[in-house]
């Protein structure tokens, strides 16, 4: 069992999760290379991962058997448990809450493949519209404050498996980083009127400086103050707080520019190694109507480290002005993988 | 030039630092490992980094030429640098601000060896002693607001030299951890009346299920709340918010309990990379004294990936009561580097 600790100083919390549980033997070879074992993701070995929540499978196939595109399955050693009742504990001054929450993993294909930049434009979209369905399914338990979809991709980047995935972890709690943006958006909406992020998509769309690709319902940009080389975020350019608010055709051209982005950092830089977060408005919370919500992608060819960690600042050797007009001049041509967009993406 | 710029949402500021300016292309085989070239931190190739801003040395000895023992330069591809004029701009709705700041490189051995755990007490003593200078020091220019010292420790903590040193960024401005920091203890002094890292320090002592080591003046431990397996504090027991108020024989103290901390941690897993910071109080503001300095050692075995990088909160798979147990029971004992512990720690 899983338990939330906050850090008695700041509002950070930590979910010491002994599910995952290490002890302290476990970690005496954690620096040599993990040999792959059967894939539990591919097409064939669903007994190998816990029971499917949900799937969009050909019309008959049974669950957990072959027929799938898209699957979603829990994780298997989850961090959180939905099951849990919630209560809180103190201990002194310390305080801990058991491990309540969500831990999903989406299986983004059936194919053994790294990416999502390798899917079809159709296969993203699918996936696009399961991060969206278990969204709205998640919030009807009202405990959960935040849905949190996110995608590993590379060892370094933490992801432990190579099939492409996402993952999704529900929250009791709106996270501080999220809670960070939702400060600065409500006081620059009480100070201009205006949604911070609409007035951030204005100004990179007349500027052109730091934008990557511009379709009609997103924009693609490297933002300002970019943490990461190559850091790019995809957000909507009408005013929406919520990811569940994402309209059909938007799904579709959502698919089209986050692929279109992804091929072109991974035809820059092969192999890249990111980490990709999906920030939306808090659910079962009043409504934080001034949020934007948005993807962020953030390659991870710096480490942070000491300063970093010590100081919540970030030191980034590539100005974004420079990023993004290395990914504007890339071409998303895949000559390897062309194989990959002509296939059709049922199962069959 | 270095750039500091703000993020327009949040509280975050990142260096754009153009001195270690890398192009979209040099990013390409990031990911081959660098072949180690000549060490520029060794005894006798002082020419090979900038002249060097102090050093402990030999009498008569001249200024970067051997006969030192700690020896501390200025990075030689600076975040930030001290000469700037510190000047805002605004671009629209982003804010920015020139490269102004300090980034020194402390040299904590004459010798090329990984780690602090394998010198001598005496000459941790002598590192312990070059930080509280340089910190007194650069605190003379008013225009800094925070001096940052912090250590990585092999490639996965982000060290790019194998030599053992630490280093460290002086800043115009409070950094947002450090600023969450003391507000968290500015708000429970006014709640409680008392230091909350004073009554964490009660608290461990009396329950000790987190302790590591502890000494006439310090506390090793393992905080409740802890991001990283292994995450170990080293915090004076007395309240002292500024740690240039550190006396003659707490540094003594502290070089014993940090070598001890520090030998137990790789002797447990051998070459764990980490990261370590100094929090203290800032300095040229008004005085900070609920706060209360500290270092903070954290292993980096698990990775940090999308779901620490967008909420902000972290996940822990080896509980503090459980890794606190494991150093205790681990020997500090060196079988291999004995040899270091016999050594005299002077040049000649």
């Amino acid at each position: 069992m899983s338990e939330w600790r906050k850090d008695p100083i700041v509002d950070r919390w930590v979910i010491i999760s002994t599910e995952r549980g290490k002890r302290p033997n476990d970690y005496k070879d954690i620096l040599e290379e993990k040999k792959t074992q059967e894939c539990p993701l591919c097409v064939g070995k669903e007994k190998l991962t816990p029971p499917e929540i949900m799937a969009y499978r050909e019309p008959g196939s049974q669950n957990d058997t072959p027929g799938w595109w898209v699957r979603v399955v829990p994780n298997k050693y989850p961090a959180l448990r939905i099951e849990e009742e919630s209560s809180l504990s103190q201990h002194g001054i310390y305080m801990a809450m058991n491990g309540i929450g969500a831990h999903e993993l989406i299986v983004e294909s059936y194919r053994h493949e790294p990416g999502l930049d390798t899917q079809t434009e159709k296969q993203v979209e699918e996936v696009i519209w399961v991060w969206r369905e278990r969204s709205l399914d998640l919030r009807k338990d009202s405990r959960l404050k935040y849905i949190q979809i996110f995608k590993n991709t590379g060892p370094v980047a933490g992801a432990s498996l190579e099939h492409t995935h996402s993952q999704l972890i529900a929250t009791p709690l709106v996270p501080v980083e999220v809670g960070q943006e939702l400060e600065g958006a409500r006081e620059y909406a009480s100070r201009h009127g205006s949604c911070i992020y609409c007035d951030i998509v204005s100004q990179e769309i007349a500027e052109q400086y730091r934008v990557v690709v511009e379709s009609e319902n997103f924009l693609s940009f490297n933002p300002f103050a970019s943490r990461f080389p190559f850091e790019t975020w995809i957000i909507p350019k009408e005013h929406q707080y919520d990811f569940g608010q994402i309209r059909e055709e938007m799904v579709r051209d959502l698919a089209g520019i986050l692929r279109t982005t992804l091929r072109k950092i991974s035809v820059m830089i092969k192999n890249i190694p990111y980490n990709m977060v999906l920030h939306t408005s808090p659910v079962n919370i009043r409504e934080e109507g001034y949020y934007h919500w948005h993807l962020e992608i953030m390659p991870r060819l710096t480490i942070m480290a000491g300063f970093e960690l010590g100081t919540g600042y970030f030191i980034n050797p590539t100005p974004p002005e420079m990023a993004a007009q290395a990914l504007r001049d890339t071409e998303e041509f895949y000559p390897l993988h062309e194989r990959s967009n002509q296939e059709v993406y049922h199962y069959v």
